[in-house]
């Protein structure tokens, strides 16, 4: 897998994130130890869970930070910053500590999913990218898993690169598919660079291209007898479409031995068409033909084609799914957690807000996961202060933390932390998994959801819930600033 | 303006596009010379008007497009390819012709964004990308063209990067909210790339690092006292945000002389707060000082502000303009319009569909716009064959090309024509305009449209006309084919 050359994303930042680290270094304070935890506060779709991702770009994107010659050039004539700064990023590099949840698992609004500590003017420096990474790639996966959810165990490919908004949101958004559990993509760079597997045969311009949709059809099975997807809507389906392909099939690939082949509709209405296309090509002895289906889909019309009894084996779905259509926005957001004192001390900071739902959860946190030993289900998940350990070996009590008098105890479970250490002193210590190894991983913890969990509509809640010292701390702080 | 090493994009295609090329050239066709149109089917938010974009990156993707060894070995991989063709990729270029509207022009449903004249395995590998680009430059673009157009001489700034599908949603992204009118960006990269004007000052971070409210403020401005927009809502936006934002003033700017200052809520309810923020301001002597607003703007919430009378200066807009959050798909297409037979006889092509919206309208085409002579205004667009000529010296009577009863004769009007050359024979003949200027112009234009064409709800429809030899030559297809 080749990576080429990319563009150098360290001044992909805002404007502001640079005022500030020239502030810091102004007064000294840029080398004092923060942590910041990037979260969300809602799933998109109002849906039950999200999966994250993008933890490979900001790998990536912490790796390669460094401000080039050109880069110092460019901000020196802004004139905002002073030469001794301006030497500073020149050596400037990732030193600090970033844990992480793996990508594909799916997680819960605010719940750090990205934890950096780091000094102040880096950590405040790879905001923007941190979230730009995590926010699209989870959006993407989080989408594509309500795709594939929906399509329930047919084949999903991602067809949107046209659509998509811009080149990355084609090629690292087709990444995202994938680890949402989209089979393919129809876009080869996403293939080439990431290893997404990547298809096609033929647009309603190769059909135009002969004197005859017949004659197209034969041409292509020729061509491609292994591979032959004939598009059938050009003209009309069930009148030319269907008994063109099947013409080509008995003429080109049945003397072959080939029964491996397909069609694909793009218009009209698909649950009539392919239950009729379904008859014709079985009656003429084509079972094994499969059926594809690819007009602006999304997990709302899949799931209504196959309650309608449409007969589909393959979904291409473009635009709806490569920009999140129904809701197009992952909003995470990168809080200040804590600062460190020179002695070491971590002091717990939060962000207090009007609407309730935008206070911050303080201090350099863990967190856990906990897993039903008879079921293997998901029960909860639990924040704690960084210092405390969980013994799974006996019953805990947890507590919502919103309704305190809610209270549950859990037994007989395996607790598991979610976030695993990336960088340490800006040394990479994670080992990167391979992309179909996280896509399996992102299926596998799927399951380990109840399906109340996964519902579409109105589905349950999932527990976040805070350890006794961690409620404490926060409601010490917003006593104290509220 | 440096650019950067970039990735190839050349691989950015959807695979059918190269199964196609493939084919072609199996069969001899791949030099066969065809014609294909860009164009969208309506307009985003159901607004009036589009503003195509995206020519620039198209440009720079033909003048680019080469397969590298490494390109071709992943083709080999597929197994789908011979070694004639992939020997043929890898003298690859395009030859090819290219129209296209400048970018920054305002643009309706079914009209030629884009014309390629090329030979078939040309014209259609650079589908994917071509459609990408516009899609995603135009959508950005005419986005941004109505949150400007609701700010209504406000201050607009594009802050949406963290948010944005993928870095070049980003980066891109805020090149196309430029040309569509907005005054800046937060993203630095665009800046330095493109020369989108990047500004930016302070987080809430920035405060919350400090001891107090009033400490982070008076040191920001110490050290850019000629930049101090201070972020007021972290605790309290009346309370103590305002009043700590004044005493810095005060204290800091007003002996040094300096007036120019400013403060910039993020939270809370806008209206009511910069009403009375702008009164505190005011009776402190800071009517100088400006207001910055930016808590999930768009062109409907800056309307309904400026209808409750709220003092703001400046929108910061993000999430819901760098991925156009109401609708985030531009839905251009790439249709074949045209095939040229040896001879030189130009065929025209149709796709026919059940749906009447989507059935295209064939044959090498000429666009042209007519504005009156009078007001300045664009009149009506106008679709002709392209060997017509329009005589604008004498009166012309148009008709509506789906109820061709309703005519309508248009004198004393200047006949322009959209589409520019852009290539031809493979060369780029047009130079590329700078970005300044591709906005000034989409402001310029977008002033001759008339208000009602230019209403956010139910605008008018303005007319895009067929000349009547390119109606018969479509309506002679339909009978044919219908």
């Amino acid at each position: 897998m080749e990576r080429k050359e990319r563009l150098n994303l360290s001044m992909l930042f805002d404007f502001y994130e640079m005022t500030m680290a020239n502030g810091y270094f102004r007064q000294g304070m840029q080398d004092r130890i923060t942590y910041f935890d990037v979260f969300f506060r809602r799933v998109p779709d109002e849906g039950g869970f999200a999966i994250a991702a993008g933890l490979e770009q900001l790998v990536e994107y912490i790796q390669n930070l460094h401000f080039d010659e050109d880069d110092i050039a460019y901000l020196r004539s802004k004139d905002l910053f002073q030469e001794d700064f301006l030497d500073y990023l020149r050596h400037f590099r990732f030193t600090g500590d970033i844990w992480a949840v793996p990508e594909g698992t799916p997680v819960f609004p605010g719940e750090p999913l990205v934890t950096v500590r780091a000094p102040a003017s880096q950590a405040q420096l790879i905001e923007t990218y941190a979230l730009l990474a995590v926010n699209h790639q989870s959006l993407i996966a989080t989408k594509a898993n309500r795709v594939v959810r929906a399509a329930a165990g047919r084949t999903v490919l991602e067809f949107g690169s046209r659509r998509a908004q811009g080149t990355d949101g084609a090629i690292a958004g087709a990444r995202a598919a994938y680890i949402g559990g989209v089979h393919g993509t129809a876009c080869a760079i996403s293939d080439q660079l990431y290893g997404v597997p990547a298809a096609g045969t033929m647009a309603h311009s190769w059909v135009q291209m002969f004197d005859s949709q017949y004659e197209a059809f034969r041409t292509y099975c020729e061509i491609y007898p292994t591979n032959a997807v004939l598009l059938v809507d050009t003209y009309n389906t069930l009148k030319s479409g269907v008994p063109d392909a099947i013409r080509a099939f008995d003429e080109v690939l049945r003397p072959k031995g080939i029964t491996k082949c397909g069609i694909r509709l793009d218009s009209g209405d698909i649950a009539y068409l392919t239950k009729e296309a379904r008859k014709m090509l079985d009656a003429a002895g084509w079972e094994s033909c499969t059926i594809s289906v690819s007009n602006s889909l999304d997990e709302e019309l899949i799931r209504d084609l196959l309650l309608q009894g449409a007969r589909i084996d393959a979904f291409g779905v473009g635009e709806r799914l490569i920009t999140a259509r129904s809701e197009p926005v992952f909003g995470g957001v990168y809080k200040l957690a804590a600062v460190e004192e020179p002695d070491g001390t971590i002091v717990p900071k939060i962000k207090i807000s009007e609407n309730v739902a935008k206070i911050t959860t303080p201090h350099y946190k863990k967190l856990y996961r906990f897993y039903g030993n008879d079921t293997g289900k998901a029960i909860a998940d639990y924040l704690t202060v960084h210092d405390e350990v969980v013994d799974d070996s006996k019953p805990l009590v947890i507590f919502d933390p919103d309704a305190t008098w809610k209270k549950k105890e859990v037994y007989d479970f395996t607790a598991r932390e979610l976030q695993i250490p990336v960088f340490r002193g800006g040394e990479l210590v994670y080992s990167l998994p391979a992309l179909p190894e996280i896509r399996r991983y992102c299926l596998e913890q799927v399951e380990t959801l109840w399906d109340e969990v996964k519902r579409f509509d109105n589905p349950h809640r999932y527990y976040v819930d805070l350890s006794q010292k961690l409620w404490n701390v926060k409601h010490g702080l917003l006593e104290k600033n509220g």
